[in-house]
């Protein structure tokens, strides 16, 4: 292809290509050039192909590190109202009895949500998104499951697919019905159940359904009813994930393995059979730090035995307004290194690479020919630098399908 | 004095005035005036006195939450390079000494800072007070301590010195000789506290010093070396303040109250008698949950006892490249919750009004007639949202000494 066809060419920063198993994949003083939203050509400035510099459509310099655009594979990031009032309520000492109580817990984000329209629940939700946006995510998984009805759950995966539209990235949804029981449920988990299989084909039937999630724990749904929602997912031709062993070891890992699932998530207390289950389906682990940080959890994600095994593992935000408040990917990644002793490369392939992988998105993640061209360029010298500095406006600019991001 | 020679005036913000010894002095649609760097206005709209509105020099509309312009009363913001290299070798996991070897900890940082010059020292450390100012920083401390010798540690106040000027905001300068002791005294401690005492006059006559701190530590200088210091200090005027008891009880905070310093800083390891002593001289804790975090500290601060003692606990970045690099004190501020248990009151006074104790500042932290017109207008509609947020970019503007910063 001639490089006049090229619509961009960015240059004069360091690429962290993240292609090939191991190491960033750096190449400094990097070309990258893209058409019709992929990537063209990866290489350095030097080895670039005559006339590229005069023909491409778009001539970018700029400075700093340059790596794939940052993929969120698990947020929550559609909701109404927050919870800063019960996070303020623990602090001060109060129980979880008290919270409750006082309209606090997963019911009071439901009520929220219920009661926006969806408008409202777009406006309150899009500024998180944007914020996650700004800190050099191209690509969010975002989940129902404060609606807990039919309408509801409806209302926040169309707000979902709205956001991707207004902000010009891709958003993957996931219908999280099985989340909790609603109130007028209580004590009927299976009639639950019921419902949210009857939900499923119909929110699929209206396109707005790219995986299928649930929250396996004994304080939510059992491995039998997490099956029931499995199946309906698979005769779809749905791919599955699952909240799953967060607080406890609820064998949620070799469950969703054994629908071979995309992730399973949280995993703080998956046993070995969990991680063989895991390694043998393909299953990636999305560690979720944020969570495990807001609430001082001590039992660490099974790490070495995620290595040894050779499971892909992801780290996302799990942007919720609950257990883990986070506005940034990068933060998460930062958390990641200091909570779980990820190393920077591990972190920044965990959100990228891996992320993509968890997502059953093989198109982006790496700088490489062929992948979308989304990218993010951030003032650092070096990856590690990413996941060192705590906070900071540290993105310069970011790209999705070759389109530059506000 | 009549409204119209206000120079502006804050409507449509809920205040958090932080005015009184508890609570968050909450006015909802308040109204906020200025005159001539000074705020001359507080109290709700409704009881603005007539013609206000129409008269002052600017009014400007806002939402969400206006509170005092935080106070970053601890960093060591001026430094070159960075550390993100050694941060990536320990979770790879290299040894200290490993790490030493390969040219890191403190002396790389020494190494980077001689050999900036004055003006590339400014350029590198400007974008992370600009980062701290962004997320609602309006006034900061900024140390020496990585020159260690005469011409290297003048640079670096410089520096502090000219980041006020170039960003409009207070930059309080501290003299931190004693922060380490440099190659060419290797041996020889005593030797560089003669020299640290040398220096000290010269740069207080240079307008460069405004406080004097040291690194009491077993790994860094003796309270006999401190104190020869901070008697230099007595001797002109200076207050002091101590890098106190972060690895172990080595009675710092003691001996800084027995100066009647300003406060003392880190502190996890002070004992019951160095907390009485600190109560009775009036010296602020600084808690630094940042290093807390980046080194997984377990000891927490004394944190009932200094409540029971009435001694005020101040919250601080100590943005730094080695054990804390943080570009926020609002993320410090949510690590001082999370790790520390403190309330978001707390954490917002320990930024606000304490801080300002920190630095002997009587003049801001809280919104009042008679302070300074340094605020912050937050996008939030509770002050627990500060801390409950990590990450994401929650200020929508601020103000120095009546002057809008970028
Ligand atoms: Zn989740
Ligand atoms: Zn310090």
């Amino acid at each position: 292809m001639s490089t006049d066809a090229w619509d961009g060419l960015l240059l004069g920063a360091t690429l962290a290509t993240l292609d090939g198993d191991s190491g960033y994949g750096l190449i400094e003083d990097g070309a990258l050039g893209w058409r019709d939203g992929r990537i063209v050509h990866v290489g350095p400035h030097d080895a670039l192909p005559d006339g590229a510099e005069a023909q491409a459509g778009q001539v970018i310099e700029t400075r700093g590190l340059v790596t794939p655009g940052l993929i969120d594979c698990h947020t929550h990031a559609v909701f109404a109202g927050n919870r800063a009032g019960e996070f303020e309520m623990r602090l001060q000492g109060a129980s979880y009895e008290e919270i409750a109580r006082a309209g606090g817990g997963i019911v009071s984000s439901v009520r929220a949500v219920r009661e926006a329209d969806e408008d409202a629940l777009l406006a309150q939700s899009l500024p998180r998104a944007q914020a996650l946006v700004a800190d050099g995510a191209t690509t969010l998984e975002i989940k129902s499951g404060y609606g807990l009805d039919f309408d509801n759950e409806r209302k926040m995966l169309r707000v979902a697919r709205r956001i991707g539209d207004v902000l010009g990235i891709t958003v993957r949804t996931t219908f999280l019905g099985a989340h909790a029981l609603p109130p007028e449920f209580a004590g009927r988990g299976d009639a639950y159940i019921d419902a949210v299989c009857d939900w499923l084909p119909r929110l699929h039937a209206d396109g707005l359904v790219d995986a299928v999630d649930a929250f396996a724990e004994r304080i939510a749904f059992s491995a039998a009813q997490t099956r029931r929602v499995f199946e309906v997912a698979r005769t779809l031709g749905l791919p599955v994930k699952l909240h799953a062993d967060q607080l406890s070891d609820g064998e949620g890992a070799a469950l969703v393995a054994e629908f071979g699932g995309l992730s399973a998530d949280h995993v703080e207390h998956t046993s070995p059979a969990g991680v063989a289950a895991m390694a043998r389906a393909g299953t990636v682990a999305v560690l979720l730090p944020g969570a495990f940080h807001v609430l001082r959890e001590t039992t660490l994600p099974p790490l070495d035995a995620f290595r040894a095994a050779g499971v892909p593992m992801a780290v996302a935000t799990d942007c919720n307004p609950g257990t883990s408040p986070l506005l940034s990917l990068r933060q998460a990644m930062q958390l990641a290194c200091t909570h779980f002793r990820l190393t920077p490369e591990e972190a920044l392939r965990g959100a990228t690479v891996h992320a993509a992988r968890a997502l059953g998105l093989a198109d982006r993640g790496r700088l490489a020919v062929g992948q979308r061209a989304d990218f993010a360029c951030w003032q650092v010298a070096q990856p590690a630098e990413l996941v060192y500095w705590l906070g900071g406006p540290l993105l310069a600019m970011s790209f999705a399908g070759g389109h530059r991001l506000d």
